[in-house]
């Protein structure tokens, strides 16, 4: 890890990478926590350019730049339609390139944008999603959240539920967690939407344990940490959705039926998958998890700009 | 009033708040006008979240808060649509309030939805239109406007005109004037657009002096203020709309009539009620009152964050 | 030229204005290049209305004031669908004035319009486009891509070709090269879209030489430059635009029949007329150009608000 990189895959992420960005994380929520104002990015310009609408993660690195005393410039949601005019996305960011922003954070539904970018732009450039590919700040704030919860990631065993196909949040949060010893993953979803060859095969190279469960319930008890995410009907058949996707809602009577409740995490945003009476459980840590996320993105842009 | 408080509705500002709030902008005024620069809000910042379309209010307080040395975070205009495809706005205000705004200033078509905002969330809330109910800041700077233009409010004599019953403007500033004495307030109006039911109570509680017209020409020339608003044609049945909207049409050619010619305001955006010919006239007070408008948010800032 | 001046036209621009503008963009690239950061426009607020969607202009106004220190506050999108629903862009540009912003870019699809906004606003006003008329702060960046490239402008054979009769880069570049000596224009388009009546007026009480061609094939190894634009489909008769389209392209393959290829330019957005072939020559200077705008844009900035 070192000022000027380029952001594209949790992979790229070393264990002592990752501790290192926690203890920043930590360092900078002690500052902001007890009130402090920062300037140390004062003078620098972040530009964001979601190509793919975003709000959450768009507004979490606004406020992490801010935070930090830097500046925001966002290519703001026209230019989607102004794209269907015809300028190619790699040329807008080449063009924005050349007024010098000194980080881009980009979204884009296409798989492997973000590396595409990367060699394009002579600015550091963070991937904040490529299509089903990968998300790998958000699996930072992941592994960050589980640390702050159980004070270490090693041993913990996370349950990931929903989509685990198309979920960029799944894969890039196994390669984290990959890092850790004896991490037990638990893949919690339909047959047809487990994870793609290409993740397990990482995961196996990497010797991580992982097992494969339909539904929830054969599992639920056994885990330090459920992860929700959703199950999108458009990629399923419609009969199999029909069949499934009881099974896939974690609301607070579900729940209640186990003796032991695992934390619960969710990207967000949720829909119908993560029912609002779960939040009032001690157990219930994804807007905890989406405010680490904010730590999590300024130690990130911190290290990058080398400040 | 108090650093840190909610601005939920105009009930909230007793006489001395307002006259507090009026001596604040007037000096904020000053330093401004003399094209002082201030930096007494760095390293705060606001976020504006604007879940009904908005403009004028939106960048009004972007002004106040850049004006005060402030910084802006906007929710951004896609995240309406984002809304339709599930994430509830009290998720969404939840999760950015985690990442530690200083002050959250929210619109949403639901009445009441600006009280549920400042339960959930720990940053003070500003209320800035929640449907028909209320727009406590517009009344602030309406009694501001007023103050400025006659130096004094007690004794004044304000038509409100237009769409009483869903004009949450007209609420709020009938809030504001019951707190000085011997107010007038004529409401003019459709008799199926006469303000709400519980709007009354309350100024009858405060013991409000209040007049019904259905035509500005009954009372134009006792007033020293006609306040213009839109007549919304969906809220009427089409033959009453036909047969009155030439009645609330105020235009250089109609005022000209009148021996005596009030103050006009209009909160604007206007349309086809207010023609630009009155532009004209001294007493078209109305691109002032946006004005004011400016000073009277920075103000409020000022005090809700104790600068 | 003076502190506080609106920029219309590029008609407004003397060779000497020009080359002061230059000079002062050539010392803040070299500022910026160096990795300083400048703090002059601290405290200013740049106002950015885009009536008609923009991303690579707003962008660099952005970049540019945000580069000086200053803060930008933008419209937004959503106001051009808000203009729908009644408010005029003229009402809306006088009220945000209101709030005292230091400088207001403005495009609009009304030819004229930035003059009338510059009448109704007390802050100055630049033009960033209205309609097919002018485009002056492109013209700008162009001619001092044109200096950069050569060391001078004087006697340098610019061809300008595509939709010359609706291109407001076109008008204003002709314009600004008016005033430097023994330049040679090429007009390069199908007969019915040759510059308007008007611009070839003003360059002839200018007296600019210039030739008029169908093809580029015809004069493109005369040229230094060729300035290319988009060819617009809606603007000719079906039958006119099949038999000509072809003629239009620029490509590699295209440019290397030539014995001497000269300089390639393009405002940017690019669609078909210029393919993602040609980047690689050396004489590909488009992204540069844009890069360029980002100086010469602070350039302007610096200059109106006399800092």
């Amino acid at each position: 890890m070192h000022k000027g990189m380029d952001v594209i895959s949790a992979l790229q992420f070393s264990r002592s990478d990752i501790e290192f960005l926690i203890s920043v994380a930590e360092d900078l929520r002690r500052v902001v926590e007890r009130g402090g104002s920062l300037d140390i990015a004062k003078g620098r310009i972040m530009f964001t350019a979601f190509f793919e609408p975003s709000t959450r993660t768009r507004l979490s690195f606004q406020f992490a730049m801010t935070r930090l005393g830097g500046v925001v410039v966002d290519l703001g949601p026209e230019e989607v339609s102004s794209m269907a005019k015809g300028e190619s996305p790699e040329d807008t960011l080449r063009t924005v390139d050349g007024y010098g922003p000194d980080l881009i954070v980009v979204r884009h539904r296409e798989p492997g944008f973000a590396a595409k970018a990367a060699e394009i732009c002579r600015a550091p450039v963070i991937n904040a999603g490529d299509g089903y590919n990968e998300h790998p700040t958000q699996a930072l704030l992941d592994v960050y959240t589980i640390w702050r919860v159980f004070g270490r990631v090693d041993g913990v065993r996370v349950g990931l539920m929903g989509d685990l196909k198309y979920g960029r949040t799944i894969s890039s949060l196994s390669y984290a967690l990959s890092n850790f010893r004896d991490v037990e993953i638990h893949f919690i979803s339909p047959r047809e939407l487990q994870p793609r060859e290409e993740v397990l095969r990482k995961l196996d190279e990497r010797r991580v344990r992982y097992e494969f469960h339909e539904k929830p319930d054969e599992v639920l008890e056994r885990l330090d940490v459920l992860y929700v995410t959703r199950l999108q009907k458009e990629r399923m058949k419609p009969e199999e959705y029909e069949r499934l996707k009881g099974s896939y809602v974690i609301t607070y009577e579900y729940l209640k039926k186990f003796r032991r409740i695992p934390v619960i995490m969710h990207p967000l945003p949720r829909v119908w998958e993560l029912t609002p009476d779960v939040d009032v459980l001690p157990q219930a840590m994804y807007f905890e998890q989406a405010r680490n996320g904010l730590y999590m993105r300024m130690a990130l842009i911190k290290t990058i700009l080398g400040l």
